[in-house]
């Protein structure tokens, strides 16, 4: 039995109590930590119980990207630091970056991976292979899956930006997860923020599914735009990632107290774009 | 340093000396394992090193499908059994069925993951997000990566064959692995067993990329027809996976020699079906 936690109505808590669209992303790298860390077993836990503590106050989520853990062979720092999220911040939910994607009966040992070992709230996949290796995550009542959309890296266009008849391979995908693929409170997209009109393109066909937005920060995104293309009519919707420019704020021992400035200084631009809306609210 | 083997001369060379085309997947599940293994805490290490050990004459490739070891918190077995395979099996190359797929600075660490960690010979992925998310498995001399391009299951149609200006997708894919993210001895493909008339069209666009196909055995897929639809010009180029009618040949105690018995079959299957071919060589 996996305790009864739901990611839309945690993730819809949160955005309100919290006032913030910011996701933390916890994509830790040794070789970029403080010197009190190196050389130290558990310095990848430490670190990032440290800047999940030190962010809270700002975040709406949390997600770390499982690639940073398993090229360390620290899945076993991976599995406590889900553990200290939930005991301490349980009402922040937790995204899982892992862009799965495989058959049904693959995809069902990968669901539970993502929900059963690390206690998940949702996952990030990769929609390639259709419907069917969606749906084990789908299976687990409450959590929730984001899939690949439109990502902002060079190589997004290769694919994505296909015309299949009359609209983008992004658009096509916008539209089976806002429909034909869609289940309530368990389908998001992943939309990178380098591409506002995008954005706003994926915001119009799927209405009310968040939207998880990496490229902010560190990778340049623009946060008036992204606002702008991406909230929705409420002035939520959005998990707006920054992970770099948050973790890495400085490289020194107070880079706790810098990722909370940060993480502050990130959630109140995303507010300052969103004042109009959060004003009507 | 990684230890030097390259993925596309081993390959070639296991081809002839194992006169096979037979990949052996490793996909264990320890609800299907034998009564003297269950309860034992390396029962995963055992069985597949058991199974791969019976099955080597017969085996072109392994293939060892990381969500099985990741669902059940066994890393260090998949580590462990990596190890055994390159020990004991040193001709034998080993493709780590991972299917990753993110942008650069996360695929430097899943390719440090599957390479360095793991020390695969080749891994396959997702091409959904582009080139640049390739690049990085590729930077690894000798190393290769396997792109999804067609799959057998019933959801692959929704991207796959979606139209893209006079092609299928995935007819665009093997083009572009063919050409445009060629490189020599480093890509292949995965196309599915059950629709040879599609193996065969990816067969003409990549004419000398080496071909990953799951399906036959317990997914169905007809080996003469896959065998007739993919083989390269030299009656090689296939790496025809079967993974649960082998590994599960027996639930008894004789699981390895049934299992050798189900690679030997189905390697002598293969070989009748392109017995044209093998003659002429």
């Amino acid at each position: 039995m996996l305790p009864e936690r739901n990611f839309s109505n945690l993730l819809a808590a949160r955005w309100r109590d919290a006032d913030s669209l910011l996701c933390v992303g916890l994509d830790p790298d040794p070789q970029r930590f403080a010197p009190s860390l190196r050389n130290r077993k558990d310095a990848i836990l430490r670190f990032c119980c440290a800047i999940a503590d030190a962010t809270a106050p700002y975040a709406c989520a949390f997600k770390p990207q499982i690639a940073y853990f398993a090229a360390q062979r620290a899945e076993d720092q991976l599995e406590d630091l889900m553990a200290h999220l939930r005991a301490r911040h349980p009402d922040i939910p937790v995204v899982l970056d892992a862009k799965r994607g495989d058959i049904g009966s693959t995809a069902e040992q990968y669901a539970r991976e993502a929900f059963e070992r690390y206690g998940a709230d949702a996952v990030t996949l990769s929609p390639f292979m259709g419907h069917d290796t969606i749906e084990p995550f789908l299976a687990y009542a409450g959590r929730a899956a984001f899939l690949l959309c439109r990502t902002s890296n060079p190589g997004g266009n290769d694919l994505q930006m296909l015309d299949v008849g009359g609209e983008h391979l992004f658009e096509r995908l916008a539209r089976l997860a806002a429909d034909a693929w869609h289940r309530p409170g368990q389908i998001g997209l992943v939309v990178g923020a380098t591409f506002p009109r995008e954005l706003a393109r994926v915001r119009e066909l799927a209405p009310s599914l968040p939207l998880l937005v990496p490229g902010v920060g560190a990778q340049g995104g623009d946060i008036p735009a992204t606002v702008r293309a991406g909230c929705d009519i409420d002035g939520f919707g959005l998990l707006i990632n920054s992970s770099r420019a948050i973790l890495y704020a400085s490289s020194g021992d107070d880079y706790a107290d810098a990722a909370a400035q940060a993480a502050r200084q990130t959630r109140d631009e995303i507010n300052r774009s969103r004042g109009d809306r959060r004003d009507n609210r």
